[in-house]
């Protein structure tokens, strides 16, 4: 069994993770890089508690550790969640190697939540520094979350199903299987793959960005994605990614995870129902304000590390992802950076010119 | 001197052009094809009038005819102006050819405005049917108006400066001297080209409404584009629209026109005021509402009839254009409709193929 747990990363989710999983009995680590410490993860180390609220468990978690060390927080856990942006993968990747290389015993498995195939860019530092250990990434964060004040936290939904998958696949079921020991809903995955091309959120957050950006600035910030602007030709484009997205899946033999029918319309229609399930459009998109300008996450994030990603992989193998790629355009534009240099390609991912036969090989073994 | 003139199109162009240049003296028929007469045209042949308000002359105009036969409204007429959206070009195209093939004495010279090329268009046509006439079309419609009621029209703006390019171009300095006795802002462009690279919609409505999708639909119309939907962003987008258009004209050795210093900040960012001049915010800009869906003709024309043709000239002479062409992809997949496919290529413009210099000497000879 599971009994303490990692958590790295001190933003919206691994305070929901942290203080849900403490309030589930686990004993818990919480990390942040000191060059990321904000407000709140100060009164979290100062405190060493984390208030939470909303739809998982509710009361004030008392944490084991809330540290900016890296082997205080991993020395002795057997699970290391790591909850960061994927823009943040490239530098817990160096460090969590850096540990791993000097330190004794068995190493933690490790867990991205989510990962948006961030598990490959682990895997590529972990090879060059010659450490090795198992790295897993969910589809999505359990938790549809904000921060309210320093250490509290509110959740307004969470994942009715959290697909995962393992980097080597051939560990799956004993990974998973910790995973499972967290998180009911977490579901095996085919390969790390098949779990970062279940993140809903670049196929959801950029497109409703991209045709809600003049509302955005004209209101300044006074906007609700979920309420205001999922509108029926945004319902387009999430088609169009879909398509693009599916042929992908299907050339690499990969599906894509469904909640089913208990699915409303609206939930359906913004596409965040579908690792979210029922309900999510009422309980979280209303209440949820922003995107409030063009840099926020849903754009730098979802942008260079969701659709580059899927079109790089897509230009790879030789699917077509015109869609994918006219968005990541015109966000270069529009914030005049170089998404398609900047973002997380197949090169960066280490798997650049492999072969579908090599691909699947390296998911299966971890090794090429 | 000319002295009498058609106006082919019976929207809100041809109801503005008809009544200001009645106005001024000229004996003016207006045309409109049978099938798309719509009331205000029924109205204005009840009546043989049209009430025009606003920036241009004011008054009731008395027009020498209203029509719905071709043959009436271009005998004996010098200059026949063609008032249409883009995709009524190639029928009014067969139409002009048809009737110029049977009539006797000299044909009169045909001038779009604006033409986005269509120029292009309509000499393909009259090669086909062994026509001779020269086009020529204007980087804008003269004035930025609307129809109020049927058979009544109110100008908002009118144009400070109105490229006009010809085909051939070897007969610029003949038509573009006729089309100055209707309206002093006239200069002419080094080919017809020239004039349609000026049009500023295809810059200006396509991205400003795209970035708007959300809150057209969301606010179900009540939506002023100019006040409400250009913002930072959108300027981002302009600017990279723009950069590719310049190159595109550089590689064509042509020149985008500018109105100059009168233009306030807003005008400069709206890029309306390019060759409405100074004040078009203000005056036109917020009291004209909409888009209100986007099947409205800021994307129905200016996408496949102005960005495409654009992007399809600039793959034929090897200019990069992909902000142009991403703006299209998204289009195409909101309206479910493949825009370059459907809309103004090389191709259909007689032109594909043609090295620059075999381009240059049909522009300015007529004939390859």
């Amino acid at each position: 069994m599971v009994g303490s747990i990692a958590v790295l990363g001190g933003g919206n989710g691994g305070h929901a993770i942290a203080a849900d999983l403490s309030l589930a009995g686990f004993k818990v680590n919480i990390f942040e890089l000191p060059q990321f410490v904000g407000e709140s993860f100060r009164e979290v180390m100062r405190r060493g508690e984390i208030e939470i609220l909303g739809k998982a468990r509710e009361g004030v978690a008392r944490l084991n550790k809330a540290t900016t060390s890296i082997s205080e927080a991993l020395d002795g856990v057997e699970l290391a969640l790591i909850a960061v942006p994927a823009f943040g993968h490239a530098t817990f990747a160096e460090i969590c190697a850096e540990h791993l290389k000097k330190a004794s015993g068995r190493p933690p498995a490790l867990a991205l939540m989510p990962g948006t195939a961030g598990s490959l860019e682990f895997m590529k530092t972990f090879r060059e520094k010659g450490v090795k250990a198992p790295i897993a990434e969910t589809a999505t964060l359990p938790y549809g979350c904000r921060m309210l004040e320093p250490a509290k936290v509110i959740v307004y939904v969470t994942a009715k199903l959290l697909p995962a998958g393992v980097l080597p696949a051939r560990q799956t079921e004993e990974i998973v299987g910790m995973l499972k020991q967290l998180y009911d809903e977490v579901c095996p995955c085919r390969n790390v793959l098949e779990a970062a091309l279940n993140n809903p959120n670049p196929i959801t957050h950029p497109a409703a960005t991209l045709l809600n950006v003049g509302r955005i600035e004209y209101a300044k910030g006074e906007f609700y994605l979920y309420k205001e602007g999922i509108t029926a030709s945004v319902a387009r484009i999430y088609e169009a990614l879909n398509r693009e997205r599916n042929a992908l899946c299907q050339t690499l033999n990969l599906k894509i995870f469904e909640c089913g029918e208990q699915l409303t319309e609206m939930d359906r229609i913004i596409q965040m129902g579908l690792l979210f399930g029922a309900g999510c459009w009422e309980e979280a998109g209303v209440k949820m304000k922003g995107p409030t300008h063009v840099r926020d996450r849903y754009v730098t994030e979802d942008v260079p590390y969701g659709l580059v990603f899927m079109a790089s992989l897509a230009d790879m193998l030789g699917v077509p992802a015109p869609v994918m790629k006219s968005i990541v355009t015109l966000f270069s534009a529009i914030n005049r950076e170089d998404y398609f240099a900047k973002g997380r390609t197949v090169e960066k991912l280490g798997i650049a010119g492999l072969s579908l036969q090599e691909l699947e090989k390296y998911l299966q073994e971890g090794e090429r």
